[in-house]
């Protein structure tokens, strides 16, 4: 075995996805040749563990450590000082979804200190946020990986990095990018069948847990909106905001100002029949209705909402909650390379982590 | 920019792959920030170009200057030793599918020479050549990467192998391999339409380039096999070789005696009414028959031949000659991980050549 340099690792946020990225942290260490990886800092908004002197908080039982500790989280600033400090290379690991953290990236990246996160504000934010990320880690040489920030552990990222990097010329990118948006729409309107009322669907989304609490943060569009902004920047496209394009938003004007999702909910079966003509509309084209997000590489034009599409395509014959990711490029033709799958969920979104974890350490080490 | 260290590269193999790559591999020289490449050997069968001193080969025109070489290759030890002794780290691209070649590789990686190539030889011949060939990598620190040896360009190695190094448990691997076998059989017996007869279909292949000159080397399975060989070994199943596993042939026994692909092809006719036969079956069960491979990780048993699907099922919606891969897993649960696109032709092969050697730089420069 080649000699592996020591890698501190520190890790933000210990929710759903922090959770499974520890189980799969802690199989990683015991596999042989395990990176030497010293967990140096782990935090939650209210509590934290580490030692001045860097020595490991221990992996195994990390959970029950934190809840028990009496360290409250150091502010984000003093948490790239005590980093940039360490007396080897660190990699932070942010598992929150908080802009906050998002923010520190350049700093600690410019520090010398590498990125991986799910986390999509940093890459979905302003122009200038992701400019500053990038422009920070090609001077410093640290590494950023972001590849759960899209479709959880699917390849979508790396596989759009390698057709750019490679000199492809993509044309367009097409997709499913919420698994809420897909199971919603692949029951209200399946390509056999009749499909459900939607507000119906829209309760059992809720009911079995694939919509945010608040059903009206996945029915707004802002999340796949953000997911497009990403790819969209990646495929050469400097897409200021996730305002920036036309977004489609599926809550009616006129429940936008309810109190509660609750209130929402409540409301929203008296404008079933909108939905319903959208339906009614596409199955008159043989078509039915899925809510994608597409990118026009030509026409720099990014859009995210309602299109009708044949029972045949790959995009109206996805099944559950899975997401599909169409890349259409120069050297692939008229077929695209198609990737499909889970594209939310703990374990597979700590997947995509828990990967672009190993590669900076492949990297860096 | 950090500073980038000086990379060697040595090209062996010049055919419709390796012209692809070297375009690919220009366009990456010219790109900034580039890496620091140097060309220190690049060999046809026949010709070579290197410079005792190291100095580089211009990449630009470099298939010219090959042509109009009076040098000869050096013997395949002898490209190891010169490589060996370069004053950097060394990657070598074999983008030939000589057996030859492959055999070299443990030597080459034990004197720290990475490897990148799309030939599948290495990887699916003996499982004592593939334990060889990771063994001096994990000694020697040396680098191995083959994604174009499956489906080519498409993410089929990377994400098998991001899927097990981040610990989910692969239960079944399952696809369409071969982009003549899947323009065979859309064509033969496509989800609607009655589709032409079986040797029809061949000649049409033929024609259009979409099989080896003698149409038999794809029909007798064997290049699924090594591909399923390749994903076998790599989710954890130590199959000894490509003759391991049940491969079943599609060349009727009486036209294996064939002296030609010309006389098979003249004769095939005869045995239309077997296929027919099959293609009845399949419609009787509502179903449409096509030819994948699959592993079964729990059983370790791995087959490649004729299987019904329904017509809705990815594997039977396949278009043109494209490649499909579902990964069954625990993580991802009853819809399986799927990549599909084109997984043959000389620029999408290149691209993954290409996407491998700007991995293994960011390793090791």
């Amino acid at each position: 075995m080649s000699s592996v340099s020591q890698v501190y690792i520190a890790i933000i946020g210990v929710g759903g996805v922090g959770k499974c990225f520890l189980s799969q942290l802690q199989s990683l260490a015991t596999r042989k040749p395990s990176p030497k990886l010293t967990l140096a800092y782990i935090a939650t908004s209210r509590k934290a563990l580490y030692n001045d002197d860097y020595s490991a908080v221990e992996v195994n039982g990390v959970t029950d450590a934190l809840s028990a500790s009496s360290k409250a989280p150091l502010a984000l600033p003093k948490v790239v000082e005590y980093l940039a400090d360490a007396p080897a290379k660190v990699i932070l690991v942010d598992n929150t979804s908080s802009q906050d953290v998002a923010e520190l990236y350049p700093l600690a990246i410019s520090r010398g200190i590498s990125i991986v996160t799910p986390n999509k504000k940093a890459f979905s934010g302003s122009y200038k946020l992701w400019d500053d990320i990038f422009k920070a880690a090609s001077t410093s040489g640290a590494k950023v990986y972001h590849e759960s920030s899209v479709g959880a552990g699917l390849p979508v990222i790396s596989t759009l990095k390698d057709l750019v990097d490679t000199g492809d010329k993509v044309t367009k990118i097409e997709g499913v990018f919420s698994g809420t948006m897909s199971f919603l729409f692949n029951s209200f309107a399946p390509t056999s069948g009749r499909g459900g009322k939607w507000s119906d669907e829209v309760k059992k989304a809720q009911a079995l847990g694939y919509t945010e609490p608040d059903p009206r943060d996945d029915l707004n569009g802002l999340d796949v909106a953000r997911k497009l902004t990403i790819l969209a920047r990646l495929a050469g496209i400097p897409v200021e905001s996730p305002e920036a394009f036309p977004v489609q938003s599926l809550i009616p004007k006129e429940l936008e100002s309810c109190a509660t999702g609750d209130e929402f909910l409540q409301k929203l079966p008296e404008f079933d029949n909108q939905m319903e003509e959208v339906k009614a509309e596409a199955e008159k084209a043989g078509k039915v209705v899925r809510f994608v997000g597409s990118i026009d590489v030509a026409t720099k034009s990014v859009k995210v909402g309602l299109e009708k599409f044949d029972a045949s395509h790959p995009i109206a014959a996805l099944k559950g909650s899975d997401n599909i990711i169409n890349f259409y490029t120069e050297r692939y033709g008229s077929n695209p390379l198609i990737v499909q799958g889970a594209g939310a969920g703990g374990d597979v979104t700590a997947m995509g982590v828990t990967a672009d974890l190993i590669k900076v350490l492949s990297q860096i080490a």
